[in-house]
């Protein structure tokens, strides 16, 4: 159940509202707007009299929510959530600029991930990604650099000043990648990952949650629910192609997920046309794509040497393909009302690390 | 196997290469272009000796082709095919322009195919579509206005001077509509109809071949080569959504396979972002990730009312939507370096009907 | 709507029922049983009051139906339907015996149809199957041996007693077909091939109507509704593998279709554990798991010797593993109270063909 | 690379074999059987000399394995693993026995819990299955009773005599589960959730490893390879049903997963009706499917009072229901040549809890 106020509504009579729906057993979630303040309600909001509430001071309707999501539904919030990123905070994930997230499938080494990074930069490229934990499907494959990995990503952090996304798998290991990274992100195959999500969900650092394998949407919203019902609310919400019949792509980029999201929820959304193509030719086009159907981010598998990546070379750009993609994705992007950086201030300014 | 001449080869050298061809008992397919020409062989071309071939006046090399199909390959032509449409024959899919088909999903009568052929040429679009047979899945539900469906769309085209698409469901009546309709549609049920495909690859009129419910890019290409089998060489090739797990949307819409399509023919490549997505809603995003991921043309349902339509209302753009899309494509379509014409001349000229 | 009558209900209310249905625009269906008849109504039965019905002689109440096949739901017959073949028709689809189609994918010659009847007649099959108009990917693929496999398969009818069910692929081929097989088989390509299926309707033969490629089951009841529409009653459904991601097997067999679809309809339910897996290996455990949910039939592809054949080799049965397969059959069907035969009667007694 | 050794090798001759694969750098892994034994090299094999192992004394000869998965390939192995449980360890999953677990989807209660155990124990289960860490889509949903439901399965244990299989979710649960259950369960969403697929590697109880929405065939070998490179090699795999288009039933029981998983490995194979179908009336007839196809077990929901389970209920069996379905799943392994328990001694004699 949502409770819409009216324009002006007194601090105290906020407060006299969120007791009343505490007192009732629901808990009480508010979003303020500009012109009007919402409160949404979580629990078996049957205990709740709806004549009862349009009864009060400053309430003026009440509607039901039909969505098993609650604090990931667009009723619950007044306006898209925008995420705001790096130090000084002028990445923003969910406004009007598309961001691009670029970098390496996996952290392979300190040079490498300095190279990628200078590169994307200069291109455009916003955040840098890397993994330093890695799902493999063998447990006989590269499984990445772990805690080494981490802190090549907070060296190149300090050096460009690139907020890092990167991987974590393990609910025991939130705390140290909360430790080093900018954006935590959930891969598609711990999407419904409980423990895990419910683990990042107390840490107060942005999420990147894929879509898993075969993820409906509305799987994905309630994996988002679960992170927010703990108390972080800064989540982005990944299309990276799923699994269908069709063999000659990696996966099947879902693109009407994209529209349909920004329907259903306020969260940002960031496509991955690398995973979801496999084929590196296929990047700029899904990418392309993904900005003409809305999508508040890419983000993109970079490496120096293609042919020689440790993992998931075959979708990677080289540095000159993902420049000439961020032109493309500017235009795309300018044609359809949002803006993209192009060949950003190179130079790699120092910060303080803020890990 | 295909054999690529060298520039200026003589037609007589060219002859020779092809009675060559022809003594071992496969098929010569003859694609010029500006600075080359190509012969690709169809049949068992172990029969051929490719020592033999070099040795011929003319030829520069010989290369084997992999794939299953062979007209609608890349390798097998010197450049995109362009399908000239209409009278006279100024609308070109396949060429710089993003060509737009648009109309109500059946021909429901006179008035409103006349209205929604006016409308939505005011708002750019090229071609009119609608349905006088229609599959439905359902015995008892309307099936289409048959014959007399047809002879509206001649009217309105005469009127209106817009080329007319229009699906074929029956071998036997491929003769009827081919007389009516300037391009024949082949729905996605019917995509391995092999009876259908080969009667409609009997006559010469254009085809718009739809990708089956559950049809693989390779089996579309196929589909394709069934009818360019039989002569006819003018298919162009639409996604339309494929069946998956996700019930968001009605389809799931594979915005890869059009690059992908880009990549194996040099066959136009349609979007049908109605049937995709199966809501109103989602068609301009769709549309214009469609654009931006290299499609040549759209293929668009639009109503006068939607909610009184006889079939896929749900699905259905009004024509202040459609007008308000075709502005979006524009500008989509030019940041991708292509071209789509938008508010076109109203007026509707007169002009002889070619059926 | 189904009305369900009195036991013994006079002829004349019956009759006065009737009128009443189709006075009211509808078309009534009558399915007579043992104890109970029930009058099914196919149209808008809105036009039909209730009350009204409930009021006339021999009407015990009337039931709503709410799924959108009304000749091919449970709720319309009284039983399950059985069909007879043969001459004598002693071979009964639907009945207590689990009945077995084989053969080869297609008719590549008499001599090879002749020895697999034979073969298969001896191990207990009571069908023979065989393609002789083959939808092929490929135009280039061998298409069938057309009517001359139609003769040949006649010509082994005649000589083993054997019914014969064969592929139709053409609105136009259906009286052709018809007047040599005693079975029509329609192919999973053409599950929505409506223009095919109302001509099967049009004639007095059975059909075994094969689920597409990504069917639903609501699709596969619409599609025999379709030719049930038309007066053509005897309609066999046949699970033969549904397309999925998984790419292990050819398709996916879903063995819950057989459950589901008993408990929806009264037609019986063949499966194809053949074209399901793909794989020789894998079509006894196919089998013996249809079976064993309750399957009324299998059809299965069996050849000389596979390695050789024309078509689907792969997944094709010898004679002696064919064989060991029945006696499998069998036991898995008396173990959930079915019967299969086993061994049957060599020998090859002559009878007049029907055709 | 596998290594198969004559018959009577001596331990010095097996010996000296092992050092000659571990000294270049790979792990050896032993499968003694009656008549031979094998050596499985895990690691690059490119790095052993063929030739040179097959001087080696007692070798007889050396295959490659193509296979990504080693220690799960039926190649790494003599014969099939067949796993014992309980004190005494009497019930074997593997053997010739169609091993039955059955129980309610969670754990709510001390009396419920022992209903149920008595029941199913009297129709023939082996194994009490009951959830009490439950992955539930919803946050808010309740999520099981964690340890006290742990505790009153090993209370039910000590009574019946049945060993448990309950589900564990989170790599710190795992040593706690560990210590109750004598099966641990991994769910389907957490398949490919690596770091708690290595963590039960590392504990000495058996694995009952669900295949994820919709994970291949080739991805559950590999999750069980995870689990085995940590030394654990009591894995059960269990089909449960795939995510395809199908909505007429929960997922689509993928039967012939069962032979293509008897033939690629040495493992058991246990089936999950229940989940497959997702509606009480479909339980049977998969279930019997299953057997048919040569599962080694089943995995069954059933609770006292369906209507009123906290979760799955409209899934689960009654105790009459499956009492039957345990006489029909009788009938059918004797069909197959297996054998399954039917009304088992009652009685529930004492024993001490294990754990």
């Amino acid at each position: 159940m949502i409770i819409v106020t009216t324009a002006g509504i007194s601090p105290d009579a906020l407060d006299r509202l969120i007791q009343h729906v505490e007192a009732a057993g629901l808990r009480a979630h508010v979003s303020r707007g500009e012109h009007r303040t919402i409160v949404g309600c979580i629990g078996d909001d049957g205990l709740l009299s709806e004549h009862g509430l349009t009864q009060l001071e400053g309430v003026e309707c009440v509607m039901p929510v039909l969505k098993p999501y609650k604090l990931a539904s667009r009723e619950f919030s007044v306006g898209d959530t925008a995420i705001r990123l790096g130090d000084p905070a002028d990445t923003v994930v969910g406004g009007r600029e598309v961001v691009v997230m670029a970098g390496p499938c996996s952290v392979e080494g300190a040079g490498m991930m300095r190279d990628t990074a200078l590169a994307v930069q200069r291109a455009g490229a916003r955040l840098l990604r890397g993994g330093a934990f890695k799902p493999r499907s063998s447990p006989y494959a590269f499984q990445g650099m772990g805690e080494d990995g981490l802190k090549i990503l907070a060296d190149v952090r300090a050096e460009t000043g690139m907020p890092v996304v990167t991987e974590v798998m393990d609910p025991r290991q939130v705390e140290l990648v909360a430790r080093y990274a900018d954006v935590m992100q959930i891969g598609a195959r711990n999407m419904q990952n409980f423990a895990l999500l419910s683990e990042v969900g107390r840490v107060q650092r942005p999420v990147l949650l894929k879509r898993g394998l075969s993820g409906t949407i509305t799987e994905l919203l309630m994996a988002a629910e679960y992170i927010m019902a703990q108390g972080n609310a800064d989540v982005m919400l990944c299309e990276r192609g799923i699994r269908t019949y069709e063999t000659a792509t990696r996966n099947t980029m879902d693109v009407a997920a994209i529209p349909v999201l920004k329907r259903e929820t306020h969260l940002p959304v960031i496509v991955d046309p690398s995973h979801a193509g496999g084929r590196a030719h296929l990047v700029t086009p899904l990418a392309l794509a993904a900005v003409a159907a809305g999508a508040d981010g890419l983000i993109v598998e970079v490496h120096p040497d293609p042919a020689c990546a440790k993992s998931d070379g075959e979708q990677s750009l080289t540095f000159d393909v993902f420049a000439e993609m961020m032109r493309q994705v500017q235009a795309v992007a300018r044609a359809v009302g949002r803006e993209c950086a192009v060949g950003a201030a190179a130079g790699g300014w120092r910060r303080e690390v803020t890990a």
